[in-house]
């Protein structure tokens, strides 16, 4: 009789899993229908960018953007929702940049070019600035340049994102050093001010902008530094190849002010059994000033809402305390996200789950991992509830900037990963507008986004992994 | 020592599928990044889109693609290039269709609505059809309400495509029958005329047209049948439901001309070891007239030129005979796949394998299959293959509407299946235009494509297929 009993229990097993897989089978059904038939987001997401617009930290609309996602949310009927101040850089564009290229081969002529200043830029003087060019492709040409090739010019870095790599996060991955710290590295051969290529896969007219540091350089030494559109730094390249004696001028009068008050907005569903135990949901309801900021990240601030109001609306009450968190001002200094893990620290809140939507709201295609080989394990055994909605993507990696600073040795970061192909056509441009969203791709990721929370939710967080998984 | 010899042949077979999965790996590398570094199908499908346009069959359009992409074809150094005549129907439009709802409650008001006449529909008297509305879901309905409830009235098919499913193509399946054959259903209750819901899962302003069908009914009986945009829709429902007096009237004068003569055009690598076996790979080079047809399906027309002309650029001399085909008269009539796999019987041609791309330039998810069992097992064994591209989709089920007729029991027929989310808000209408198309989608797609036909072409088609699978 003795071998009998594993047997038994093996098969108990084997049932119990069965019947909870073919439930968890008919929850994603019920979250994905309710999603593409009855979802809020695209209506929230309407609203953010269309009523209110770019909402730039520290900004009138960063304002409104908070006072209306705490108002949606409390309609929600959660169990809580707050704003947790947070203070953050207050950077301003002022009116809109100017430049063109001057040559002088034969009758001198200008050429307008589009450029925007990046975020956290000095101004140029006020009659703007124009000098000759030198072009490199990264850090290394600089220095064989050295002063005497440099001083006094204006650098122009022109390494576009390779075109050949699937994942276009880490082709922006391979560029996004030109942006950030061009400008100090390009000060240190007494550059005058930097102008770098878009990070765009496509030519087009439109300038991207985004975070660049000045380390801790004196304010006086700072240099300008711009985006300009792929087509305009194709003909600049171009231009330069043909005499190199032109000349480029822009003009920008952007500055820093103090740091002024604003908040995350969160809200929170409390857990039924392990009320301490806290599973977050996220995106940031900052975006940049050019576009109205629908993919990034007005699509992960509706879908993270969604996910709490779906889960409501599929009848789970969740065992453990899940929140969904609008994080202010990913954009340039990510102090909300660094806030809200502060504070969770402090008041030894045990965060076991993370996820952040802040790669678009293109279709989802699945989510990267950081978390460790049992939680993956874990994960991977949950991939067929996933197929039916080709949700297919479940590999380890980064999660996001915003939740980054909530990793511990156990719990589990994740990141939401759509589909990349044309996130950098909108990224931090103004062309990252509502009318490039697609509903129902904005819904699946919202669907796919819920699934993910309630199966968490109800298996647990890092447990002895095969006492959770689901045989498949 | 007999033990050794199986142990031998097991190592060296180990051995060689392992070189060759490796050589398969650097192939496909190569495939991808030509496709997407020196691509040459976005710059086709702009010539198709921009510069000729909307290519309806019979159309002086359709001739100028047949002249353009066969003097393309001819550019790319193919074994051969011909023209298959094939007779095809000619449908015109004539001058832009025009409608309005017309209400008697207090003072008279129209209500101008957008619809497009659809394809091979008869036009309306030369004045326009005004008549009394009666909407229904389906067929069923029609039968229940009987021709009391109909006679003389203008029958209004508002099922909408079902948004909880998750492949579109299947929510058009569920609702396409009321445009095909919705007319001839309401002309037995003896309606004056239909106006069928657009196949749009969005709603917006624009008309989707396609095909329709009179079956054997008798010209003089035939009634004009026209789509509506889904937001017109909505409102002709709302208003009837306020008020079921109100009045539709539509004009259009659309007309079946003779049938003229047309070609596939179609082009030829000629294999190095099994001439006589031929690959196929096509779209259908007509399209509707409202848009330019860039994702109906001038993207899978330019993808299919582009599989030749990558294999060539990667160095690949095919063992089989590959031909990219391009289809004449795919959406009215069928008249080119139907042409091409009767001439194939004729000569006896062997056709292996045909992949048709006619879904769209979106970002490729996989493969559907239409063929036996080996064959199947054989393609899912290169699925790793395709991993790093995100290729994951790999499921039996439909082809395509050209390469349909030439099944055999041994064949493997494929329809390349990109994501299908944003489809149906271009299909048909005259926002399928260049704009709507990515070109890192569309190229992503001509190399998943050519990967396919390398592989097929490599092991082969329907083998003994433990030969012929790559071990994973």
């Amino acid at each position: 009789m003795r071998i009998l009993k594993p047997i038994i229990l093996a098969l108990a097993l084997l049932l119990f899993f069965n019947v909870s897989s073919q439930t968890d089978e008919k929850v994603l059904k019920e979250i994905y229908k309710q999603s593409l038939t009855n979802g809020k987001s695209y209506e929230w997401l309407n609203y953010l960018s269309n009523q209110i617009g770019g909402r730039l930290s520290g900004s009138l609309n960063a304002e409104k953007a908070v006072a209306y996602t705490k108002e949606e949310l409390d309609k929600l009927g959660l169990d809580k929702v707050w704003l947790q101040p947070v203070m953050v850089p207050k950077w301003v564009r002022g009116f809109k940049e100017y430049a063109f290229i001057e040559s002088k081969k034969g009758k001198t002529s200008t050429t307008a070019v589009n450029i925007c200043a990046l975020g956290g830029s000095v101004a140029t003087p006020a009659l703007g600035l124009k000098a000759h060019v030198v072009e490199v492709q990264n850090f290394e040409e600089l220095k064989t340049l050295g002063k005497e090739n440099i001083e006094g010019k204006i650098v122009f870095y022109n390494r576009p994102m390779q075109p050949d790599l699937i994942n276009t996060f880490e082709a922006y991955g391979g560029c996004v050093n030109q942006r950030y710290k061009g400008a100090v590295e390009a000060a240190k051969y007494g550059a005058l001010g930097v102008i770098v290529r878009s990070m765009n896969l496509r030519l087009d007219d439109f300038p991207h902008t985004g975070s660049m540091t000045y380390g801790d350089m004196p304010v006086s030494k700072r240099i300008p530094s711009a985006a300009i559109s792929t087509n305009d730094a194709d003909l600049l390249s171009t231009m330069l190849k043909l005499d190199k004696s032109i000349k480029f001028y822009f003009k920008q009068n952007c500055k820093q002010l103090k740091d002024v008050l604003s908040y995350n907005v969160i809200g929170q569903i409390t857990g039924s059994e392990f009320p301490d135990e806290y599973m977050i949901v996220g995106g940031h309801l900052d975006s940049w000033d050019l576009g109205d900021g629908s993919h990034d990240d007005g699509a992960g601030v509706v879908q993270s809402m969604d996910v709490l109001r779906l889960l409501k609306e599929c009848g789970i009450k969740p065992k453990r305390s899940i929140r969904v968190v609008l994080f202010m001002n990913e954009e340039n200094g990510l102090r909300g996200g660094r806030k809200y893990a502060e504070e969770a620290k402090q008041k030894g809140e045990n965060h076991v789950f993370a996820l952040e939507s802040d790669a678009g709201g293109f279709t989802p295609r699945g989510f990267s991992f950081d978390c460790n080989d049992a939680s993956f394990d874990q994960v991977l055994s949950w991939k067929p509830l996933f197929k039916p909605y080709l949700i297919h993507y479940f590999e380890k990696g980064g999660s996001g900037a915003d939740v980054g600073p909530l990793k511990t040795k156990t719990n589990v970061l994740a990141g939401l990963r759509p589909d990349s192909q044309r996130y950098f056509d909108h990224h931090h441009a103004s062309n990252d507008t509502f009318d490039a969203v697609n509903k129902r791709e904005l819904e699946l990721g919202a669907a796919t986004m819920t699934a993910l929370v309630y199966l968490f939710d109800k298996y647990g967080v890092n447990p002895i992994a095969s006492e959770n998984k689901i045989k498949e």
